[in-house]
C-alpha cells in the first residue's frame, strides 16, 4: 500500500502530483526495485482520481525509466540506468535550489522531454525531424564555406536582431509563392519555430491571459504556453480541421488574446483545412477582432500538388501572424525560422529579439541564404517531395490494407509527414498500447500529450520523417497486428 | 509651447512618456521640421520633473533621429532618415495592434537599441565585439569545413538541449583554468550571454520579484530584468568594487531573488574586485542564502596576467550560477555562451532550454569545438592577449596624459576592453556632453543607461574592443578637449 496525497487546488496537474511523490518514494526506498505498483484501478480509487490521470502519471513514470509492465498489467519499479547521477542530484543540492524555482519552471517541470534517445532496434515512428540521408549536406557545406571566404568577419559579428537581410528577402520571394505578399521590413528570423512561438506569445499575452489552439494540437507548443503561464483553451479537431462552431461559441464566451492554428498539415493529425475552411476562420477572428497566429511549419511539404494557400495570403486586415521554419525540410540544427507579421510588429518583435539574444546567428543565417540563392533549396524540395511523396503513399495503402478499421481509423494527409490514429480503446488504455507497441518494436507518439484537456480515446501520432519505405510498411504491419489483438 | 501631460503612477518611465509624446507630435505634424523644442528646464517646469528626466527624452528623441541640436544648447526637430517606413508604420496599422500588445513588451518599448549602426568617419568607442580584423576567419573556416566533412547530417539535425558534449567537456576543461572544477553535467550552452541571463532569470525568479544588481551594470542585462518585470535594486559601486556595506544593509531589509555580479573586468566600468572582497562576497551571499550569479563575460582577457580568481572557485556551498561567452574573445555572430550552474539546477536550465528553444545549433557549436580542440583557440587568445595589452597601455597613457584630472576620473582596467569616465558635470549634462563629442567625431556609449536608478554625475563608457591604436590615442585626445572645454 503506497501513500499518495493530492492537492485539488495545486497548479500541478495531478498526474505529475502523483509522479512525483512515486519517484520520491522510489529514490528514497520506500518502494524497491521489484515492487509491483497497485492497478491503476486500484490507486485511482484510493487517491479518488480518475483512472486516466494514474494511467497518465503511470507512463510518465515509464518514460522516465522508473517503472516497467510485467504480466497481467501490473508495473514494477526498476532500477534506474543512470543511478550515479540521479543520485548526485539529490546528494548534490547542498543550497536547497528546490526552494528558489519560479513558477514559470514548476510550470514545465514534469514535462516529458522530447529529445529522448532513439531506441535501437526500434521502428521509431516519433522523430519529425528530415531523414538524415535525404539532407543536402555537401551542398551545404559548400555554401556554408564560401560565405565564409566571401563575407568573412562579417557574419561572424553580431547580426541584425530582425536577421540576416538578403535572407529574408529570399524568404519574402519564397512567401508569395503562398500568395503571401511581404517583404524583408515584415520578417524576423527566429531559433525555430520554437522561438517565434515564444516571441509572438509575450508580445500578445500577459501570464494568465488565456488562448486557444486546435486540440489536439503541437504540444511543444502546448509546452511554451504553459511555461509563459498561458490558459490554453482546445477547440476540438473534426476530421477535417478546428472545429469553427465551437470556436465561435467559445469565442462569445471569451476573448482569447490569440488563436494559434496550424491549418496546413496539422500536428499531430496531417489534417489540411479547405479554402472556404480558412475563409470562415478569417472571417470569424476578424468578426471578434482576435489575432490568429498561423502555423505553417511544414508549407513547402505539399508533395502531392494540392496547395491549399495559408490563411495569411487573405489577411487584408492584417492581423494574422505567419510562421515558418526550415527544420522539416532543410537542416533542423541550423535552427532558423521566421515570423511574418505586419510591419509594426515585426519591429516590435525585433526588439524583442534583441532583448533576449540580441541576435540570431548571421553566419548560418548567410548559409543558408547561400545555399537557396544558387538553387539548391529548389532542388533539395523536389529531391524530397519525391522521395516523401512516395513514402507517405506507401504509408496511407499500407494503413488502408493492414490497420483494422474497426478499431482504429486514420487520417490521410496531403503532405507533410504525419499520419495521426484514432482507436476505439479509451484513452486510459493508451500507456499499455504504447507499451505493447515498443514490445513489438515499433515507437510511435501517444496522442494524449497534444491535447490541452484529456480526449476520450487513445490516440497515436506516426511521422514518415525519419523512416525508408521498408520500415514504414513494416512497422504499420506490427501496429495493425497489436491493434488487432489488444482488447 | 508644446503640450505633455505626465502620468506619474504608469509603469511607463516619465522621460519614456515625454519621448512618446513628442515624437506623436512629431509624427502627427504638431510639431514640424526646424522647430525649436523648449529648453530642458522649461519643460521640466512646465511638466513638473526633474530637468534630468528631460534631457533623458531629449537624448533619446536624438538617438532616435528625431531631433538635432542647435547653438545655445538648443533642440530642434529634424526631417527623419527614414520617412516612408515610419509613414507605412503609422498608416499600416489596419487592426489596431497597439492595444495588444504585453506588458513584458511595453517594458522594453522604449529601450534604446544597441545594434545602432556604426557611424561614417566616427572614432566610434561604443562597441563591444572583437575587432574583425583580429578574427581567425580561415582557420575558423577550416573547421567548419572539417565538422560538416566528418560528423554531416548529426551536426545538422536537432541537437541535446544542453549543447554539444564534446564542447561542454572542453568548457569545462577550460574552466578548471579559471580554478572552477565543473563537468560537463553542470555546463549548459546558451545563445550567448544575453540567453543565459535570461534563463537563469527565469529559473530563480516570478515577475514582481526584486533581484540585486551593480549600478552601473550590463545595460542589457538591466533590459533583460525590465522585461521580465523584476524589481531591479542596484547596489553602487565604489572605485574598487560592489559596495559591500551597502549590499549588506540592502540584504537586512529585503531578499532578492539572486545577485547578478560582474566582478572581473565589470561592464562598463572595466574593474575587478580583489581576492578578500570576492570572498566577503560569497560569504555575505551564503549567510542571507542568496543565490549569486556571476558574470565572467571577459573571463578570458586577462591580457595583463594578473588572474584573480572566479567567485564560483570558492563556491563549497553550490549557490554560484557562472555565466560565460565566447563573444567577446571570438565570434559574437556564433551566438555561444555558457551557463555553469549545480547538477540540480543545471538539468532544469537544459530543460527550459528545450521548452524555449528545442536546441541552440551543433553545427556552430560542433565547428567552436573542433577550432578549440585543434588548438586554434588558445593560439588566437594569445594573439589577441599581445593586440589588447597594447591598445589598453595606450588606451591608459593617453588618459593620464590628456584627460583632465579636475575634470574626468578614468578606471584603469586590469584587462578586458573597457574605461570609464566619470566627470564631474551632473548627469543632466551628458546628453549635451555627448552631442558634443559626437560634434568631435568621437562615439561613447552615455553612462546612464547603465543605472538602474540615475547617478549623480555624467558618465560615459570607452570599448577599445574595435579600435586601432592610433584611433585611440586621438580619439581619447578628442573627449579631453571636449571635456577641457565644456562648462
Amino acid at each position: 500500500m503506497i501513500l499518495i496525497t493530492i492537492d485539488t487546488k495545486s497548479r500541478h496537474p495531478l498526474f505529475e502530483q502523483i509522479v512525483d511523490q512515486i519517484r520520491s518514494l522510489i529514490e528514497s526506498g520506500g518502494l524497491k526495485e521489484g515492487e509491483v505498483l497497485p492497478s491503476t484501478r486500484k490507486l485511482a480509487e484510493n487517491v479518488g482520481v480518475n483512472r486516466a490521470t494514474v494511467y497518465r502519471a503511470y507512463e510518465e513514470l515509464w518514460a522516465a525509466g522508473y517503472i516497467e509492465a510485467v504480466a497481467g498489467g501490473y508495473s514494477r519499479v526498476r532500477k534506474r540506468i543512470d543511478p550515479v547521477k540521479q543520485q548526485a542530484e539529490i546528494v548534490v543540492d547542498r543550497f536547497g535550489w528546490e526552494g528558489h524555482l519560479s513558477d514559470a519552471f514548476m510550470s514545465i517541470s514534469q514535462t516529458r522531454l522530447f529529445s529522448s534517445a532513439q531506441l535501437d532496434g526500434l521502428i521509431d515512428f516519433r522523430s519529425l525531424s528530415p531523414d538524415s540521408d535525404l539532407l543536402p549536406v555537401e551542398d551545404f557545406r559548400r555554401s556554408m564555406n564560401a560565405v565564409i571566404q566571401t563575407e568573412g568577419a562579417s557574419v561572424l559579428q553580431y547580426g541584425d536582431p530582425a536577421g540576416y537581410l538578403p535572407l529574408r528577402e529570399l524568404l519574402a520571394r519564397q512567401m508569395k509563392q503562398h500568395g503571401i505578399h511581404t517583404s524583408a521590413d515584415e520578417i524576423v528570423l527566429t531559433n525555430g519555430m520554437q522561438n517565434g512561438i515564444e516571441l509572438v506569445c509575450r508580445l500578445l499575452t500577459n501570464p494568465g491571459d488565456c488562448v486557444f489552439v486546435e486540440s489536439p494540437t503541437y504540444a511543444s507548443a502546448l509546452t511554451m504556453m504553459n511555461y509563459l503561464g498561458l490558459k490554453v483553451q482546445g477547440i476540438s479537431m473534426t476530421s477535417a480541421s478546428m472545429n469553427l462552431d465551437e470556436l465561435e461559441a467559445s469565442l462569445r464566451k471569451q476573448k482569447p488574446k490569440l488563436i494559434y492554428s496550424m491549418p496546413t498539415f496539422h500536428n499531430p493529425t496531417g489534417i489540411s483545412t479547405s479554402q472556404s475552411h480558412r475563409e470562415r476562420l478569417l472571417r470569424i477572428c476578424e468578426r471578434y477582432g482576435v489575432p490568429l497566429v498561423e502555423d505553417g511549419f511544414e508549407e513547402e511539404m505539399k508533395y502531392f500538388g494540392k496547395a491549399v494557400l495559408p490563411v495569411k495570403s487573405m489577411d487584408r486586415k492584417q492581423q494574422l501572424i505567419y510562421l515558418g521554419t526550415f527544420s522539416k525540410i532543410l537542416f533542423p540544427g541550423l535552427r532558423i525560422g521566421w515570423i511574418v507579421a505586419p510591419v509594426t510588429l515585426a519591429e516590435k518583435l525585433r526588439r524583442m529579439k534583441e532583448v533576449t539574444d540580441l541576435s540570431g546567428s548571421p553566419l548560418t543565417q548567410a548559409a543558408v541564404f547561400r545555399f537557396c540563392d544558387q538553387g539548391f533549396y529548389e532542388l533539395h524540395k523536389k529531391r524530397i517531395h519525391r522521395a516523401y511523396r512516395k513514402r507517405m503513399q506507401l504509408a496511407l495503402a499500407a494503413c488502408r490494407e493492414f490497420l483494422p478499421q474497426q478499431q482504429v481509423q486514420f487520417t490521410r494527409p496531403e503532405g507533410g509527414y504525419l499520419i495521426w490514429l484514432t482507436t476505439c480503446f479509451p484513452l486510459e488504455r493508451e500507456a499499455e498500447l504504447n507499451q505493447k507497441l515498443i514490445g513489438t518494436g515499433v515507437a510511435v507518439s501517444p496522442g494524449s500529450r497534444f491535447f490541452a484537456a484529456d480526449p476520450e480515446k487513445a490516440h497515436f501520432r506516426l511521422s514518415i520523417a525519419h523512416r525508408k519505405e521498408d520500415e514504414i510498411v513494416e512497422g504499420i504491419k506490427r501496429i495493425a497486428e497489436v491493434i488487432q489483438n489488444f482488447n
